[in-house]
Formats: structure tokens, C-alpha cells, sequence
């Protein structure tokens, strides 16, 4: 049976890939790397050798040259187990992959994309500035010329893995323009290594220790111009183009947080007895868990319908918009009723619910917050 | 564009072919009827010409031969105009005509089914008992037979079109087991003529006076033996099968209800104009907007799912209480924002929006309260 | 016990009074004028006669001198069985008593106060225009001078009780200021027979036909100049004053819809069986019930708080707006779910619930959209 | 100005001194504790120097001899900085302090309790265990007699404070009934040093580090069978009671994390510019702003009414069930939109939100689940 509108066969036989693959090699580990704070760098390893990590990158750049429904179904089931590998892939194949791959010189895809999916290295975006979040065109990092150099200097937050990157797209203004217009990517190898670009801290945040968002500071960092992906001052255009994968990306982790917060839920209320009865005989549980089912499997198909759009062709900022601020209210929903499902043991870090329930928070504001996603949609219907 | 997972270009087609019917036929009729409280008999007519109302009935009976996509997607868009043709179309296409077409008697589709969509006659089904609402078990109407006749006593309500329906369908117990085990459907032509069968009263509801929903005694209603519909004692499987479809119709009520509520919406968001700018640029408003937009969408995505999987071969008892849940509570929240976009206005009749909010409460009770189906998800998710 | 904090003893006996008044008195009638659109012109009379009709009018011009906890209290338990009369006492003491009583010039209150309290006459206020809802500044409606009179031209819609009233005031411009400072409250007596002042229709809306909202021309109409209330030119102020009653009016019909909604429900879910178990037995209707419960009581809770503070002599802007949102937005939930506990009866006007589902809605929007109060909540937030 | 409906102006007095304590003392040190996972025993100490501890406890027993209305202020402002100094004050008054207070015997009044509050001593109970959360009943922990001391076997989770407690309470079955006729409550004395009676681990939860939750074994521990609180075979009895105190502190509980997370908003609302304005300019942000100012009005003025009901003298399991199950919701749904408002600092650990998160949602499930909570409430109005 086919259950999921606009996949087809072969998604689900994919599905049932990642599947197996989340159960052999993700599972087994979550734990530990949660409560000991350690970022998983094995795990992309994993993922690239299971065919796994660059899923939407052209295979003669080391990628899977698949579609975007079968990066929607791996990051969704990635991230019914833990969303960090989920957002490993998501940002490779969206805001890093599709840069390179779409925009990029030819020797940057030889190169660093190639790099990045032969040998699976990390990526990380350095775009969010603390006087600039949802609002973009306030960045003030600038990257300005000195011979065939650039010079960066600037102050940037939430750089997720950027102190375990192997690659590291900055975004500058190389221009004076203001507004988006001289806005530039540029990509750094091996950033750890570069004068004057510091990791100054991973910055502490409700989703726990392993995962890794940094905040870095480039004082005088100086990288040859060629290393601008596509042309100068495009790089607003790259990220908004590149969002509509991350987008979907985003809600294919809310839907599979929700997922996994769902599949513990109906199993506990399953084995749970209270009052002499499994909790699910209780209709203040097993309707808890009817609106879980049926938000999700919502939140699935505006995911699907987004991907498929893009898989078909078409722009999909509307779509992916509106997919990913569903899906990940969805997710927040979805992770704070699986907790109280579970009562006290829910609020434990013995059941995983509590860590969807963090994981969910975060998806809600990153990606664009779901109030600029809210504006955004908004727009598209008085266009 | 293909803009619907899981539609084919063909379905997007008949859109259109249902959008003109709609608005050169059903709109100019709508105010008129609502305000004298008549229903719409022509219309019925007018939608059997234009190939709209047996639209999942074997062309070999008189309908269209199509698939449960295009019943979906043709009750959306009369209900997104209005809602009584659109429940013409729903009930003749489900529990009256899946009965028929797939279980009935050979002598019953040659007559009775071909009669309906080759006539255009109206189609009601009396189910609904005083003491038995969601708790089909309790019916008490009985059919006892006496030679080759069924007598027929009891009393019915909420028989939707039952004063004015052609053909009637009442569900009876045929012997004394108890519970489903006993129950059949009974075929009746031309009710209004048939000795101790009275329609005592339309019950006056929230929709409005134009909808017809009948209270019906039966007192020793006298009908052959052989209008019963298929075997004796399967009514209840035949009910829960044909509800099925009623669900997806019903979802697609909802579905079209709320895009209606949120059509006009727009248009009054963006020429309403109150502190020197359009309300839309109050993002007080806008946000209610996308919300809409996304909840809408995601009510068809999963209206759409349901009915792909019927169309599949699939069972859909799950699917379609998802579908049919989820798509009236959207329409019960969109509509009554709707109104508050509208302010004032919105509470008068000069305006659709107020008429829709009736509309979308009564879809979320009939074809099981959403209670009812939120308890058949939940068996589901623990089979 | 004094269940209610922020009442005294007092305050409930006057409820058991009220509550006297409304069993003996308008539950009789509800349903007859309901179903025949008749405005209870009695109930006025019958009103004013127990001692509840100008509750906080001072007695000297034939009000009761009691406080804004008592205004609340009788507003609550008249909106418990039915809203129109409630909405006639609150008008009265609001936008019209406390005007008058507040700001008028002594032979106003002598005269057009006495008279409204003394011989029980209905009272409206002509505000609203067709451009002009949220946005008051908007206003057009002219009254200019000639000689000493003023000559009104205007279009006004939802003037309540404009055509079934006593004693109208019109709000228009008396200067060319634009903005709020030329606005002036004007008072007519008799407004029927007034030269060019014509009730163009009853504005059909979703509360039904028993309420009396007027669209009304100005054509010349021609008044003495000293018709204007209190000072020219404050009328805006006046009015802001006078809505921190009317929204305490409007938050207090809100908690009595919503309670009398409740009361059914409970009173339903203990009777009515399905699947062999009284409803209420069932956590999907009360864990309905137990929401509806603690809402209502915190909307309760927020009303008397408001009128406690007006009782005191404070300001109250912030709270009266932060009430009547609260607690007309409660209504709406709680009524579309007493419905929905209800099921197909719930839809039908053999029981109250669907009529105070649509007396909600219209709560949400009168004395201040709740968007604008919500904008009105916010601003104080930041003062 | 009396802002709080039932509060007297000792009341608002009170809340003075209390916001003094928590600048003064609480704010300072909570950032270290939280980061460093560390219990606040110093806060114990200087809570009982302020006159903060014991706060319902009679003076003669070390107290502070302050009614309900008190008690309630107290935890919310200490819960507006921090939930772990509130959580002391709240089970030190309410379980310990009711049951020792009202149906100690002598001794145990003389002794345990005041030294209890004349030392600022640590408290605790254990009662959950493993299979019964919310159904009491299902406890299994036995004390049973051996000469004139108990020997007391079981396994209890979430006893808070347990390891760091000076004073505890262990529920256990005395008898061999079933139900709740045969629970006792049984109080130990420095419970580190009793043999038998070990601290297996300090339950890992959402809240963090600083907070104790300790599981706990009794294998054979031996007390004198005096140590029984009040009458043998009464402890279900006086935990009730006692709940009724517990449900109005984990109300302020609420009122407290919801006012301190709403706080942080408006500040930051008004600080943090986006697109060239203040985000309060904003609806999408303001709106957010206005609902929680409502909301958490609304849970505080319903816990006041609880306290004020239990000051009077009157049963309050209803009311304290209502402000319990309502103030919690707030809170978790006021906080959830706190760390929104925030956009990505709210997700960092740099601002309090997330911890207020965090920290309302272990309230949703403590002192009885929102869902045992809202059973009780319906069956309440059906008495």
C-alpha cells in the first residue's frame, strides 16, 4: 500500500533503507552522545558509506542524485530518532550543497562539493549575526577586498557545527550597497586552521550539549576572491533559492521529531496500566494521540507536496514556507502532549519524549522563524 | 503547475470544469435560496446535465465512471460556493449509491440506481434515531416481515433531503440479535407517497432553512421483502463501507468550506482599508491568513490522501476519519476567523462567511462527530 | 461560601435576584421570539420594574446606584439564557448612562437620563460607519451649524435597537479637525420621528432576526445645537470612558453565554447514553466539560477584576480590554464546543447551544474588535 | 492600587518583600546553580532568615502563621526567578507541612515540624513509584510490623529534594485492604544515615541539573511505629488534603514561570530591533505579547481564588484542581511563546525563557497529571 500521496514505490523502498540504517547505526548511539555532549562526527561517516548523506548532490560530485522527496523521507526518519544527523544532511544538501551545486564555479564543485560527498566531510553556514536573524539584509559582517584577497571581519552566531566543520560558506557584503545586493558567499576549507577566524564558543542551548552551534569572530580573515561561490553579490539570492531546500529540510525534521515523539507515545500508552486499564483505553490519552496521528500525517503531506513541486520544477517558496511552519508547530505540539502521555516518565531523560520536545523548539526559529515564514506566506497570497 | 499531490492533471481539468459550473450556475442562486430557506431543487438537475452529480456511479447506471479524486474534488468546490449541493452530491455518491452500485440487487441498479442518476432524483438515507446517534448499535427502528412484506416501524431524524428526496433509504432491524448483526437497508421509492411513512417536521438547525434535514415516522411502513438492499443483515457493513466515502465527502466539504471563508477573506483583507492602510498589512490579519492557507491546504492534502487510497483498491476506514476530522475542525477554525477578518461585516448576512461558520459546524457532527472518529483513529493506531 | 473573589455577599444575593428575574421572566420567552425575530420589547419594561435596568445609574435620576460589580453580575446572568436583554441593559448603562450621567448637562440628565431610567425607554447609539469600524478617527458623519442648530449628514450601520429606540445618540463631527478632536455625542429623543433621519434596514446577521442592529441615513436631519452632550468636541473622550463600561458589558455577556452554554452541556452529558453509559462517562466529552469549567471561571474571574477596579475609581482601560477579549474569546470556544458535546441536537434549534454559539461570535467583534483590544493590551504593556 | 482581585493590600505588601528577596538573593545565583547543576541549599537558609520559609506554618512551630493568599504570593514571585526555591517553600508548606501541622501528633509537631522551620530544614515525600503515578492506589511500598517499629520495603521514584532532604516522608501501605484504606504516612529523620534506605540515583529530567528528583529503595528499613503520621491508615486521607495546598503552590507555580518568561519578553520585545523597528511593533510579536498578559492574569486571579477559598475555610479540592491544571497550561503555552518571541536567543541558554520552559512543563505533570486533574473537575460537576 501506498500510504504517503506524491511519494512513490521507490520512496518508500528508500524509506525502508533509512529505516534500517537509523536502527543499526543511529539508534544504538543516541544515548550516550546526549548525555555525554559529544557531537556524533562517526555518524557522517555512516551516513556517506550507507548512501545516506549527499542525496540530493549529482552523483558526478560524490552525491546520490536523488530527488527531493528521498531527502524529505531520509531527514524525516533520521529525525524520528535524533535530529542531529537529520540536520547534518539537511544543511549539506540545502544551503551548502545547492550553493555549490547550482551557483558555484565549476572548480568549486570539483572541488570542495566533491570533497564534501566523497569524503563526507561536515559543513556549516555562517550566516545569523546577533543584529541580524530573521532580518538579513542588517548583516554587517564584510568581506572587503585587498588585492585578490578578501579581508572578512565580522561577529556570527549560530554557525551550527561550525567548530567541527570541514567546510564553511561565510556570508559577507562585498559591496556598499546595503539591502541584499552585495551580498556574498564564500567558502573557507578547513576553517579551524585559518588566521583570525575564532570559534569562540559553542554556544549553550536548550537542545543539549551534542550538538554544536558555535559563535565565531573573523577578525581579518583573509581568503582568496576566487573562493566567492557564484557571483558577487548574488549571495542573498543563492540563500533564499537554497532556503527552499532547507525549508523542506526543516519540516521533514519536524515531522519526523513528531514522529518519533508519537511512535513512544503510542507504545507506552499501549504497555502503561493506570487505574487497573493500558492508559490508551483512556480517551484523555488515545485522543491525544488521534490528534498526534492526524497532525502528522498532515504534516507529511505539505512536506511531500513541497518536495514534489521542487522534484517537478517549479519555484516553491510559498510551499516550503508553508510546509515547514506547519510541520514544525506541529512538532511542538506534538513533543509537549507526547511528554504529558507519558507523565512524569516523559519529563525524564529515561524516555526520549522530553528531547523531541527540545528538538521541536528549535526547528520552530531556525530556517526562518515561523513568524517570517508566517509574513512570508502572507505576501504570496496578494501576489 | 501541479499544485495537489497526488491529483493528475485530469483531476485539475475537472477542477476547472466544476469552478465554471459553480459560478455560472450556483452563485447567482446561492442569497436567494438562504434567504427564502428553499432548497435548491433544480439545481440537482442542472448538476446531473452538467455530468456532476453520479460522479463515482458506473456509467452503465447513469454516472460518471470517475474516481473518488474527482467526487473529492468536485464537493470542494460546491462547497466552496455552497454546501447544500455539495451534500446532494456527497450522499447520492455514498451511502446511497456505494450501497446500491457495489451490494445491491441486480433488479435494484438496473432500476433504482440507473432511475437516480439518469433522472437526477434526490437521494436522502434515514439512519439517525433520537437514542441513536453516534452509538449505531441502539437503533430500535424494526422491520419485521409479515408474508413477503417488511413492516416498518419506527422513528427517525436528521433524514437529510427526506421531504423532498425521490429515493429513500432506511436502515432497520430485520431481526432480534442486537447489536450490528441484524441490521439491513431498505430501499424506498417516491417516500412521500408510501402509506404511514410521515415526514412530521424539517428540524430546524443551525445551517439554515434551505438545508432539509426531515424527522420521519414510520408506522407499519409496508414494503416487499426484496427492497432490501443486498443481503439481510449486512446493513451495517454496507454503512460502515459507504461511510467511507461519506467521510471523504464530507472532508472535501470542509475542505471547500474553509477555502471559501478564506476567498473572500483575502479579497476583504486586501480592499478593507482602516487606519489609513489594508487591514491586510496588519500582520493581526495577515497571520490569521496564513494560517488559514496553511491548514486548508493540509485539510486537502489529506482529504486528497484518503481518497488516492481508495482509488488505489485500498481500505480507508482509518484514512477517512482522518481526512474527515481533521478537514471539518480546519474548516470550524477557519470560518470563525473568518468572520473576525470581516469584523462587522462578517456577522452580517451581506456577507458568505457568517453562512460558511454554520456550514463547517455542522461537518464536524454529521458522518460521526468527530469524537466518534477520533476513537477509530486511536483503535487503529493500536491494531 | 463566596465562590466568586472580588464579590461580597452582596453581590450574590443580587445574583440569586437576577437569577429569580431571568427564570420567572425571560426563559419563558426566549424561544417564541427567537423563532419569530420579535425584539422583547416587553422585557424592557418587565426589566426596569425589578430593579434592573439602570443598575449603575444614580438614583436620583431612576437608576438602582449600584456598582459595576453588580452591572456585571446582572449582565452575566441575563447573557446565561439569553443575550438581547442583556444587551439592552448593557448599552443602556454604558455607552448611553455613562455619557450622560458622567458628562451631561444637567437638564440632559434630567431630562433624557431620568426619562430613559424612569420610563424604562430603549436606548441606542449611532457610531459605527461603513468605512469607519475599528478605525473611529475615520468617522464622517458631519453635524454642522445653522443658526443655532446642528444639521446631521451620515450613513451609520449597526446601530443596535436603532429602529425599536427611545433615545438615540449619534456620534458626528462637529468641526474639521479630523482625527478624534471635532467628535461630539449628540442625543435625539424619539428618533422615528425625526425628519431625515430614516432606519434604512434591520442588518440580517448570525445572530438572527430577534435582535434589532439598524443601518441609518442622516439627511439633514436637524437638532437643537444644545442636544450636544457635555463639552463639543470631546465626544471621542467620552466614548473611550464610556466603552471601558461597555467592554466590562460585553466581557460579562460573554461569561453568561458561555456559562448557559455550559449548563446545558452538563445537564446533556448526564442524560444522554450512548454505547450504555451516560456521555459524561466518557473523557472525550469531560475533559470538554472540565475546560469549560476553568475558562469560564478565569473569564469570570477577569470581569470582576475589571469591574472591581472601575469600583474602586481606577482606570481601567487595560483591564476592561484585556476582560472582554478573554472572555468573548472563552465564549467562542466554549460554546462551539458545548455544540459539538451536544452532537446532531446540539446543530438543531430544539436546543439553546446553537444559538449561543452564534451570540458569541458577535461578542468577539462589538465594544472593539479583539484584535484592536489586543492592540489596546499591548500598547499598555510598553507604557 | 489594588491590582489583584481577593488580594489585600498586606497581600501586595508581602509581594514587596518577597520580589526584594528574590533581587536581592534568588536572581544572583541562579544562572551559577543551573550551569553547574547545583541543589541551592544555602537558599534554604536565607528563605527562613526572610521569613519566607514556613509560610503557612503556625508561629509556635518556627512558622510564619501567613494564610493561603500569602503562600501563594510567595511561590509566584520566587517562581518568577526561579521554580527550585519555589518547589521548597511549596512542598515544605503543603505535604509536610499540612499533614505534620494538621494531623501530626504532638510530639511530631513539637519536634519534626518545628525543627523543621526553626532550622530551615529540607524536605521531602516520597510517593510516586514505578507503576503508580497517578493511580495512587496501585502503591505497593509496605510497612509492615515487626514489634514496635515498621519495616518498610519498596521502590519510590521522584521523591524531590530526596538525597538533600533533612526530613521525609514515606507513603506506604500498613495493611493489607487494597484501595486507600490502609496508607500511612511515615516520617524520617535524617534520611542519608538510615539503613536500608537508599538513594539509587538522581533522576535525569527536563528541568536540568540544579533540581534533585531522587529514586529511591527501602529494603528493610526499620522505624519506630510511632513515626506514623496522625492515624494509622489515614495517609490517603491527609495526602488530599494536603494536594489541595500542593495544587494552589504548583498554580503559582505556573502564574510565577509564565510572569518571569512574559517579562523577559516585553523587555526584549522592546529592545531588539528587526526591519528598522522594535519587534513589539509588530503584531505577530505584540499580539503573542497581549495574550500572554491575559492569560497569566487569568491563572493568577484563579489561584487567588483557590487561596481565598482555602483562607475562608471551605473544601477547595474543586478550585485548587481548576487553578492547578489551568495556571500550568498557561504557563507551558506562555513560555513555549516566550522562547519564540526571542527567535533564536530564546533557544540559547544566554536568556531564562528556555529554563522557564523547561520548567513548566514538569508542572503540567506534578501534583497530580493535568488529565488526573481534569477528572476530578468533571466529576465535581456532576456531584
Amino acid at each position: 500500500m501506498i500510504t504517503h500521496t506524491g511519494l512513490e514505490p521507490r520512496h518508500e523502498e528508500f524509506r525502508d533503507r533509512v529505516q534500517a540504517f537509523c536502527d543499526d547505526t543511529v539508534r544504538p548511539v543516541v544515548e550516550e552522545h546526549e548525555r555525554e555532549g559529544r557531537f556524533p562526527l562517526d555518524l557522517v561517516d555512516e551516513l556517506g558509506d550507507a548512501g545516506l548523506y549527499g542525496i540530493t548532490i549529482p552523483e558526478e560530485y560524490g552525491g546520490e542524485g536523488m530527488d527531493y522527496r528521498s531527502f524529505q523521507v531520509a531527514v524525516e526518519e533520521l529525525s524520528r530518532v535524533w535530529k542531529i544527523p537529520a540536520g547534518v544532511v539537511s544543511l549539506s544538501c540545502s544551503l551548502v550543497g545547492t550553493s555549490l551545486a547550482e551557483f558555484g564555479a565549476n572548480w568549486q564543485r570539483e572541488e570542495w562539493l566533491r570533497d564534501i560527498f566523497t569524503d563526507n566531510l561536515v559543513t556549516a553556514v555562517s550566516l545569523t549575526e546577533p543584529q541580524a536573524g530573521s532580518d538579513a539584509a542588517a548583516l554587517e559582517t564584510s568581506a572587503r577586498r585587498d588585492g585578490d584577497e578578501l579581508v572578512i571581519d565580522g561577529h556570527k552566531v549560530w554557525t551550527s557545527h561550525g567548530e567541527v566543520a570541514d567546510f564553511l560558506i561565510v556570508v559577507a557584503r562585498t559591496g556598499d550597497e546595503g539591502d541584499h545586493g552585495d551580498v556574498s558567499l564564500i567558502g573557507i576549507s578547513d576553517p579551524q586552521s585559518v588566521d583570525g577566524l575564532e570559534f569562540v564558543r559553542d554556544i549553550p542551548c536548550m537542545e543539549g550539549d551534542a550538538v554544536v552551534e558555535s559563535e565565531v569572530k573573523y577578525d581579518g580573515v583573509r581568503v582568496p576572491e576566487e573562493n566567492i561561490i557564484g557571483e558577487e553579490g548574488k549571495g542573498f539570492k543563492y540563500i533564499m533559492r537554497a532556503l527552499d531546500v532547507g525549508r523542506i529540510g526543516a519540516a521533514a525534521q519536524g515531522v519526523g521529531v513528531a514522529q518519533g515523539a508519537m511512535d513512544a507515545s503510542v507504545d507506552f500508552a499501549d504497555e502503561r496500566e493506570q487505574f487497573g486499564q493500558p492508559i490508551r483505553e483512556f480517551q484523555g490519552v488515545s485522543f491525544k494521540l488521534a490528534d498526534m496521528a492526524m497532525d502528522i500525517q498532515a504534516a507529511r503531506l505539505m512536506t511531500i507536496w513541497a518536495a514534489k513541486n521542487l522534484d517537478d520544477g517549479n519555484r516553491v517558496n510559498k510551499q516550503a514556507s508553508m510546509a515547514k511552519t506547519f510541520a514544525t508547530d506541529v512538532a511542538m505540539d506534538v513533543t509537549t502532549e507526547a511528554v504529558q502521555v507519558h507523565g512524569s516518565r516523559g519529563y525524564s531523560k529515561d524516555y526520549p519524549v522530553e528531547r523531541f520536545m527540545r528538538e521541536a523548539k528549535g526547528a520552530q526559529i531556525y530556517e526562518g522563524t515561523n513568524e517570517v515564514n508566517r509574513q512570508i506566506i502572507s505576501d504570496h497570497l496578494f501576489e
